[in-house]
């Protein structure tokens, strides 16, 4: 006989195992948990404001905020209302609602660099019509980005002896906050340039985040006039989290095209591409579609979710939060002895320890902090949204308290 | 002074005079009304069933189930409920829900050839996903599709001039339901087919569709097993019309990957990926993911859609409604002495008039057919759903004996 203690297996690791047989993988794509440490939720069962409860009932504090989209908490009372007002009216009728001539409005108010807006499902739908439209207006082929930066996962990542030639194809990258290495492509390619992609600032996965320097943000600017290429912001991760309107706009640059997704919606599955002047009549000639882009719920509650930034002063209280939360961790790690960087907007930090190549002890830290109570990622950015209050940004640095404690007494 | 009559524009005007100042062109894509006769309805105000109202308030009767996704019709109770039930919980979160795994599981009891699944947002997601997969799997690099074939707008169509050549890298066509003119392209590219991507039926817009001859689909199999190219079913518009299953279960062929997205969750946006054993081990090597796609709610209404279309025989009362308007249709016209065609599937009919090869008199034909209250599309297909009654297909009869009556008085 086996002894009195129950070894029942989490529900999480459960539904894990169900999915392992229907899913490739299991788990696909950066909700995957089930490579972090164990017990990490790798299922959600319930979500209200800026907490969460995996599918074993276990209480966090959500530092992600589901990877970017969740600007105001789940469930906030405003975006739901406007959610529910259009949902008893039509989402996905044949035509679009009242509700997408208000929002592409509302973007072109909001946003100085926007006389028009179109809207798509996916980050990845709108970069791609970017770069499409960039080669279209210029009647060029190469688009720069920078080295290492992510832009969407169409076409898929294949491991790298199976990338199709032509997912690689008309790349070439730049190092970010290098205008040098910037101008040398376009001599290199003399001609070919269509535009530059770039993101609001450098979030490579697992890596510092790099803020841009308004030397290189003014200088791409101008570059791209020399050189007769269109400038896009990848506004998808950073958007309404740097400033209320275009995260360059703070450096007085308007890009040509900007791309939007995730926070846009608290959560509702949209994006959005926001252009000038310049670019509208190339992309009047575009014949592009979606099953579901015309939706009136997520336009509604994109329309919600700006004003209630908006009216609310909601960017600076995420910067308030912010800096509560990464002052607190840096004092932490300091008294502790333990040498850490924390970089990027205090709106999106991200920590992890120096000379940890592997992020091995990063992944230690985070899980402790998730014993604390407080979900965040060792390998990925992280999201302030509204909802978090003093309290919980106090909360959050108990976890990491304990946490930092923990790692200085093994090592 | 003016007269006394109200010279009032209608909303859907206004909205579109809006609209075309902050979104090139207006409205994009294939819900552009503004291309069609004058009082067609450019914008949707509410929807209910087999029902929706213009931004003016005028009732139709609707035979573009939005382009797809209303299965069950709008506000469907089953669906909604379930819908409501997760959206109380989370929708979009850090990880994927239950859901996730419930409905991939459902995926894979119901369609034959699936033994797992994946999901996203677009039809264009899955598609690429597959050729994708296809390219790993095979190590191969050139897709084989129909002349004329859609399959998704990604990357955009531009104006064939301004086209990008890597846009159309790697694919080329053949003549659907000719076995031979697939056989040739194999060999004129041989041993560098990675995958044939087919629609369940061939329905280019503004032309007779065509269904597949059983010895076609049979022979592509075999063509595909001989020439290792891995073959892929796009179901994205056609699934849950045709059959319970993948669309060409009826000939009792498997494909490799079939693509969906569309019906499956009667409006709310979700695309889903299904493959076989054979094709599980390349899968799992991508790194694939979108912001919204592990979200809770459409997955949840999947379920609930693909439950009450098995369990309410909805193929079948499609079927017959599909019947009875189609065969209502030729009757009109032959009695009025109109030479039209109706091709494809019964539950996705598509009528044109002979001789008409601009579309101007079936596009006249459909304008005095929405002057009877119901909206059908003369250059697509249009779709029947579970909702739509005998009364309503009663309904939609009188108003095309009608308009074939007020073309043939013109002939």
């Amino acid at each position: 006989m086996s002894s009195g203690a129950r070894s029942a297996t989490p529900i999480g690791d459960l539904l894990h195992l169900r999915a392992a047989r229907v899913v490739p993988g299991g788990i696909y794509g950066h909700t995957d948990a089930s490579m972090l440490w164990s017990g990490a939720p790798k299922f959600v069962k319930r979500a209200q404001g800026c907490r969460f409860w995996d599918a074993d009932g276990r209480e966090y504090i959500d530092l992600m905020c589901s990877w970017g989209p969740i600007l105001h908490g789940h469930g906030h009372p405003v975006v739901e209302e406007a959610v529910a007002r259009q949902a008893s009216q039509v989402d996905c009728g044949n035509a679009p609602t009242a509700a997408f001539v208000e929002l592409a409005e509302l973007f072109v108010d909001t946003v100085e660099h926007a006389d028009w807006a179109m809207f798509a499902k996916n980050g990845t739908d709108v970069v791609t019509l970017a770069t499409g439209l960039a080669r279209a207006r210029t009647g060029k082929q190469i688009i720069l980005t920078p080295e290492g930066s992510h832009h969407g996962r169409l076409p898929p990542r294949y491991t790298s002896e199976r990338t199709s030639a032509s997912d690689r194809l008309h790349r070439t990258v730049f190092r970010f906050n290098d205008l040098t290495s910037v101008e040398e492509r376009l001599i290199a390619h003399s001609g070919n340039v269509a535009g530059v992609l770039v993101p609001a600032f450098l979030h490579n996965a697992g890596e510092d985040q790099e803020l841009p320097h308004p030397e290189f943000v003014r200088g791409l600017r101008r570059l791209c006039d020399i050189y007769d290429a269109v400038l896009i912001v990848d506004d998808v991760r950073a958007g309404f989290r740097l400033t209320n309107g275009c995260s360059w706009e703070q450096f007085g640059v308007e890009p040509d095209l900007s791309a939007w997704s995730k926070a846009i919606a608290n959560g509702y599955p949209i994006s959005a591409l926001l252009g000038t002047d310049a670019m509208r009549e190339v992309a009047r000639t575009v014949f592009i579609a979606g099953s579901f882009w015309m939706s009136g719920v997520p336009m509604a509650a994109a329309i919600a979710t700006i004003n209630v930034l908006n009216a609310d002063d909601g960017l600076g209280r995420m910067r308030d939060r912010g800096e509560q939360l990464v002052q607190g961790l840096r004092e932490q790690a300091d008294r502790y002895g333990l040498g850490v960087r924390v970089t990027g907007p205090v709106t999106m930090p991200y920590l992890r320890f120096i000379d940890d190549a592997d992020l091995a002890v990063t992944e230690r830290w985070a899980a402790e902090v998730a014993n604390g109570g407080v979900f965040l990622h060792p390998r990925h950015n992280w999201f302030i949204s509204t909802a978090h209050t003093v309290a919980d940004i106090d909360h959050i640095l108990e976890a990491s308290d304990r946490a930092f404690s923990v790692i200085a007494g093994r090592m």
